[in-house]
């Protein structure tokens, strides 16, 4: 992609209302752009970080045997009514609107209800089950408050998946591996460390539900690491009788402020009672459902890693999710010389399946090197007349700025071992 | 993909309440599922073909210099006052909710005012321009009738690119471009043949704007076609100066009903100037940016594709569009030889990256077949013990119903000569 194309300016300041880092960097960066408190579109850039976590999303939900799909943002009243959720004392996020053709209709801020009701058209036998199915939503979420940029936005994106099961064994097995899936998500993002299965309080099923909770400064909520066994403890729960069950003291806890990136939970069978969500067993007995819902911060996520990994320069994406692999710099400075020897390795590295970015601009040094900080591709490629006449190219790592010259017949092989996506 | 997998179940009939035939043979087939009127979730075939038909679009978009974006849902009622179109009166589809921070917010029925407003972020000088942009939204429109299936719907995916050029010529030359692109999308889904660029009423910059109308039977527009100049009419500007503008007369046009699968429209300097998205000129001159709004209607097409390619056994998909492109039928009976070829056949598809249905599920020969031609994958291949005593697998064109014993040896070779997507 050639930056002279791209058609997203940087810029030196975020709009004086945007107080979260993570809107102001991706705001300057040119990767989104805000329509209003807590609702922003995704710029080229900003789009490509976003398939990106989705991708690696989807195929870890694929290898779980998750199906996709895709439900509606318009919601029926009458069936939220039917789970007593329709009410907005109830749930207070709710967008509502009225139909032109007579009634109300609601816009999706969760798709618990839709699924379960959907899936009484597919579900007749035990045969029929398990079912796992997950989809990328946009859920709409009536805010009061929305100061957190993209993570805590009116709109923004969710995966969730929901499972489907014949009785609480086989909802626990998938439950489990679910939580395995998600940490490997995580992991892949760039976060998996930081990140913790925390224990949350639980509903009329289980004593615990789980979130996954990330370390960061600026998180909202906060919880009680132990980092050594790898969990965490929710406020809500953190009581002796919590403790004893995970083995674990009070003074072995750290507390830190985290952001939510995930969470798992347990419906029994309630929400398939409610909704008449039934198969026949295997002597040809009427039973409930037993579902499960999953969920993760698309957009959020792609938040939080802005949150933790940039510096006073800029965003430093992980090699996962970065919007492209390699920034390369041309300072060309009229040369027609470096052009082309910049023009050549842009088509060396794309005959090779690597994603550039090329500063093909006219514009100076120093913007270009303030520019490429700021968007922060994890690899830096810069040909000038300097490296030419050392006899290579100048790559610079964006997380350490690590910088050495390569020559050009090494240089797909240094970008690769540099763990580039390719 | 194995069918014992797929959650989703066809159906004998479709629900009482639906009228179009799109719909009708799309629930049948465990494509959709119908949330309420105008309004369906996409389940795993349905999405796959959604996705056929975004690719397509999105490669000739590409093709363009188009650069994809997402915009939001959510909408700022400050933003569609300026242009006057915030109000009912003007905009009768509009879905308006109140905000819990105060203040009322509308929902994306269109993106013009939104996209033009964000460009003034990103647009400076001439050398600026031209931009093009595109992206698939999710619109939202509040029809107060919705008996066209997803041909019409309350809840609809969209392409809508946008052109933001320096003057009259640059726009007009990236107009006839786009024409050119929008008829590849719809010659490569197959309907090419049936659809015609159509001269409809202008506004205030163009005398007509043009549309894509596409016959077909159950189309809710009328039009008047010259086939053999590939041109078309609408009834709104079918007068003695544009027969003679376009050098036809009224007794070689044929009336025909059609559907309308794509617009493009000039909005001029009107836009721009509304909203205030200027560009400094080579003289340094603030001048208004010219734009064009050019939509294809996704989830339309999808809708039309199944008007047009079905019979009275169920649905014939285009290859290009298919679900998968190879619907793999064992008919084991109980025999474990026949699974056991159906599975190597299987794996074999699989090595050469050919998409298949599996039909692995235990029930009967009449069943499997129902339900193949109710799905409509575009090429069906048996294997049971009849084929397997005659050396080879039965391979079956749904869109005709040929069908002939490939031996195995030749199996792939076959396979991509049909024209299969691999």
């Amino acid at each position: 992609m050639r930056q002279s194309h791209l058609f997203t300016k940087t810029r030196k300041t975020a709009p004086k209302d945007e107080v979260a880092k993570n809107a102001q960097l991706l705001i300057r960066g040119g990767f989104i752009h805000k329509e209003m408190a807590g609702v922003y579109s995704y710029l080229p850039l900003g789009l490509r970080v976003l398939e990106n976590i989705k991708r690696i999303v989807r195929e870890e939900m694929s290898a779980l045997g998750a199906q996709e799909i895709i439900m509606t943002a318009l919601q029926r009243k009458e069936l939220w009514e039917t789970t007593s959720r329709w009410s907005d004392e109830v749930v207070d996020v709710w967008f509502k609107s009225q139909l032109r053709a007579g009634g109300e209709v609601g816009f999706g801020w969760s798709h618990e209800e839709p699924i379960a009701d959907m899936m009484r058209s597919h579900v007749d036998s035990f045969r029929d089950l398990p079912i796992f199915v997950h989809q990328f939503q946009t859920k709409l979420r009536n805010e009061l408050r929305a100061k957190s940029g993209i993570m805590r936005g009116r709109e923004f994106v969710m995966n969730d998946m929901y499972s489907f099961c014949r009785g609480e064994e086989e909802h626990a097995r998938f439950y489990d591996q679910t939580i395995e899936a998600y940490m490997r998500v995580f992991t892949r993002v760039g976060i998996g460390e930081d990140t913790f299965v925390t224990f949350a309080s639980g509903g009329a099923f289980t004593k615990f539900s789980h979130e996954f909770q990330t370390v960061t400064e600026t998180g909202e909520d906060v919880i009680y690491v132990h980092r050594e066994k790898r969990l965490a403890i929710n406020e809500e729960v953190l009581n002796d009788e919590t403790l004893r069950e995970l083995g674990v003291t009070r003074e072995e806890l750290q507390k830190v402020n985290t952001a939510e990136v995930g969470n798992i939970f347990n419906f029994g069978t309630q929400k398939s009672e409610d909704l008449g969500l039934v198969f026949k067993d295997e002597k040809g007995v009427s039973t409930p459902v037993w579902m499960g819902s999953y969920g993760i911060g698309v957009t959020r996520l792609m938040g939080l890693l802005v949150e933790k990994f940039s510096d006073e320069k800029g965003i430093v994406w992980p090699e996962e999710v970065a919007p492209l692999s390699v920034h390369l710099v041309s300072l060309a400075g009229g040369s027609s010389e470096v052009e082309k020897e910049a023009e050549r390795v842009y088509e060396l590295l794309a005959e090779h399946g690597i994603e550039v970015l090329f500063d093909d601009r006219d514009v100076r040094a120093g913007e270009k090197f303030a520019d490429s900080d700021l968007i922060g591709i994890p690899l830096r490629l810069v040909v000038s007349e300097k490296s030419m006449a050392e006899g290579g190219v100048e790559m610079t790592t964006r997380a350490n700025g690590a910088s050495s010259l390569v020559p050009e017949s090494n240089l797909i092989e240094r970008i690769k071992k540099a763990g580039v996506r390719v």
